[in-house]
């Protein structure tokens, strides 16, 4: 398939939150709803595009946990690895939107299939990397492709853009 | 001053919200926190970079306004003042971040005072046209410079990136 040449092939927002309650099942046919939660840690909302592959994961993933996005309790910039926090990842297709009159589109998304099998290898990578790091902290995940119910508490979200 | 000639001036990241909470006055020498809401609406995270003006207000909020960011009840993406809903606007520099290692580097952000004077302009421009569609909804927003303590509460935020 045609790869991109240019441009990011993934976008990804981050906050840092106090806790995170995400709906991973919505309540339908009488059964309740089901979410997962975190405490301090960070949110990371991911969306890929077209032409991107597993082959990014590894630096994408490294770098997320990585980078020094979260303040500590002494007011230092640490990673969410050194906070220690535990991690809610959020799949978010809208982050690929481009506007076009005032609708928006989002054309450059890669395509569901592809999307749900990388978002997998996403999760999971981060999952590794923060049992390899020897975090005993949850990560939790969205359901790709649900609406993601989400509630969010912070001390300051210092969202931040990182693009791979 | 050197305009920066390529790349954009401004950073927005956009969420939906069913509520959202922000301090816009920490509790200092025994005084209580104070705190501004806004039920159903749009969470506009603003950061601006070096070589932005006040030229570019008027398109920026019209776009952000007007844009079918929203989901309606019926569940149709309108815009925020189709909605109609609040506005939450919250001054965020750290997306401006560049990651220089496993550190941020926010040199690419405005000063402190050109900063200060844009954000409080843009403030006023969303007030004006949210009162000029006819919108009798509040528009809240944070302080400058402070920690933006965010409680968010949405049924999907629907997560957007707008660069101007």
């Amino acid at each position: 398939m045609a790869e991109q040449s240019q441009g990011p092939v993934a976008r990804t927002v981050l906050q840092q939150c106090l806790s995170a309650r995400l709906q991973v099942e919505p309540g339908e046919g009488g059964a309740e709803p089901r979410f997962v939660q975190i405490d301090r840690g960070m949110v990371i909302y991911v969306c890929f595009f077209k032409g991107a592959t597993e082959d990014i994961l590894p630096r994408m993933v490294s770098t997320l946990l990585n980078l020094r996005l979260c303040e500590s309790s002494q007011g230092k910039m640490v990673s969410v690895l050194e906070l220690p926090g535990s991690v809610l990842v959020v799949p978010q297709a809208t982050l690929g939107g481009k506007a076009k009159g005032r609708g928006m589109q989002y054309h450059g998304n890669i395509g569901k299939e592809d999307g749900q099998r990388l978002y997998a290898a996403f999760v999971s990578r981060c999952e590794q990397e923060l049992r390899a790091a020897g975090s005993e902290l949850p990560l939790e995940h969205g359901t790709y492709g649900n609406r993601q119910v989400l509630k969010l508490d912070t001390n300051g979200p210092y969202t931040h853009l990182m693009e791979f």
